[in-house]
């Protein structure tokens, strides 16, 4: 693997600065060629002395806490989530993680590294384990709401990320909502569902929240902040009652900035941060951005052939467990029953 | 246990007439001292044929439609889930069951049994089996949004139900949230999280999606429909993907009506139909409306013991746009365990 910098955010998240370092120490040992730039305190140098010609310090006692405005991100010059992101402003990085304050990392995104042409704001999306097929859930934490455009531009990046990531060349594109009746859900659902249907994108209708776990039906699940961010971490804590021991990666891409950047929950292990690093690092290695990018401008056009070194990080699609999921494929027969209807219906006009 | 009488729309849901006659004679075989009120075709009545002893047929071919406007349930007189939910307000049955349409149930509950004084809307409550205990959310989808005073609504319609349900003496109520940290969320949350700190409430304060899988935080989630229903849908997925195989029941509870009201999902298969009765059914034999009635008046009181014979006051009895439930001393009373809430509560939640 070609060599790789990442930028490593030391003061974010309630467990920083140790778990981070112990995730950065982790990830180091596991990938030779990556170098890390971390922004945090200098006195935490003795950490890394073993592996210090991979190590690069940004030295900063200041941070952005939980609590704190994200805007505090944007104002104070050497708080290490601005430095962090800073880094891969100027080169000195590829790609950034910060496992602190989401809302800190995205304002100093958009102010250091810039948004994606057409993209009012960015959104976070995660790729979550289903029993089909791996899902892509987008936004999920990015922004609070979201009217019914950037519900569409929601649609739009998260296929081209689910192109970018999953290698699909057409990803089924569902619009979260409570039923899938046409018209089922709040005004918010009723516009967008027009938007996404009218977008290009191969959007298979209203999903419901079943669909997130199973898939099956849509490879990509649009919804705004609020619900995504509350079905990620209900997804998460779910996850941890089966006895396989099925964790989503504990890692999301922010999209529709220029520059690779990674979050991860305020409660990450050492586990999680190593996992954000691998995220990142794939990203960078594989040129995400350029490439989603591209499909952004060209949404027809066939990805480019995805790379052959294996993607490590990517949800392996969950074998069903013993036991009859009625409602999977009882759904699976509907949605493509729905598909025919909608391919031979007249254009939708919920 | 003593003779109880539920009536159940035989033509809501996908599968009906079939999955809910099936789901009916389980019902009738388990529950020996069950007699149903069915609203559907009177060309089913061989289906029964074997218990016609303990069956009631308000013979009708006309339903609701899942793509239906719920109005139709009020304005067409012989809905299976009207005439379904006539029979309760006739005291020809004490709890109404229907697996179809959300929507047009509520606007009948509404419309035939009438709201409990101070609850502008109803809200639907699910038990969710969280690993710590278990856990009620609600609304769970009665209505897509919901203002601030609905969510505090909610929170005292759950923790009523919590009470009445699970025999807790003060369920601990959260708000559904994107984070832990006060004012995390939008401003409905910041809005809403004010009103249920001044409400008396046993409130701690913000809850993330984890928090319903999991338990151990709340006993009591409150959050507007559409989220609620979301969530719960993305629940019964993932819970379809432990080994375990657990599975939460299929029915949850409208709160907030005059009457025993219990929906089940438009997929439900029998066994779900039996739950979604079962649990009808409890709510008759142990008087779960007046029980709530008396909490809902007297938040800080303690639960009476359930009641081994039909109390006074069953829905049957109650007027239907009957005098106010809640007397001016209860009002009096409610408002001033609020005021001795506010001036001896910590400073508001962290």
């Amino acid at each position: 693997m070609r060599p790789v910098r990442v930028a490593l955010d030391l003061l974010g998240g309630d467990r920083a600065p140790d778990a981070v370092v112990d995730g950065a120490l982790a990830a180091l040992s596991t990938d030779p060629e990556l170098h890390l730039v971390l922004a945090g305190p200098a006195e935490l140098r003795q950490r890394w002395a073993a592996v210090a010609d991979r190590v690069t310090l940004l030295p900063t006692d200041e941070s952005v806490g939980m609590a704190d405005a994200p805007v505090r991100a944007v104002r104070s010059r050497r708080t290490s989530v601005r430095l962090a992101v800073e880094a891969v402003r100027h080169g000195a990085a590829e790609a950034v993680v910060s496992v602190g304050s989401t809302g800190a990392l995205v304002a100093a995104a958009v102010t250091e590294l810039g948004k994606l042409s057409g993209f009012r704001r960015p959104a976070l999306a995660a790729v979550l384990p289903a029993v089909a097929h791996p899902v892509v859930l987008v936004d999920v934490g990015a922004h609070a709401g979201a009217s019914d455009a950037d519900l569409v531009r929601h649609g739009r990046l998260g296929a081209a990320f689910a192109r970018t990531v999953l290698g699909l060349d057409r990803p089924r594109v569902g619009l979260l909502s409570v039923g899938t009746e046409p018209g089922k859900g709040d005004a918010l659902r009723r516009k967008a569902d027009r938007g996404l249907a009218g977008s290009g994108l191969n959007y298979i209708g209203l999903v419901e929240g079943y669909d997130v776990p199973l898939g099956g039906r849509a490879d990509v699940v649009v919804t705004d902040g609020f619900t995504g961010n509350v079905v990620l971490k209900t997804l998460e804590g779910a996850l941890a009652l089966t006895e396989r021991g099925a964790t989503s990666p504990r890692a999301a891409t922010l999209l529709g900035v220029a520059g690779h950047v990674v979050v991860g929950h305020g409660a990450a292990s050492p586990a999680d941060v190593a996992d954000c690093i691998a995220v990142a690092t794939r990203a960078a290695r594989e040129n995400h951005l350029a490439r989603l990018r591209t499909m952004l401008e060209n949404p027809g056009s066939t990805p480019d052939p995805a790379p052959s070194e294996p993607a490590a990080d990517t949800p392996a699609a969950q074998p069903r467990d013993g036991a009859p999921i009625e409602t999977a494929s009882a759904r699976a027969g509907r949605s493509e029953n729905r598909l025919q209807a909608r391919t031979t219906a007249a254009p939708a006009a919920t």
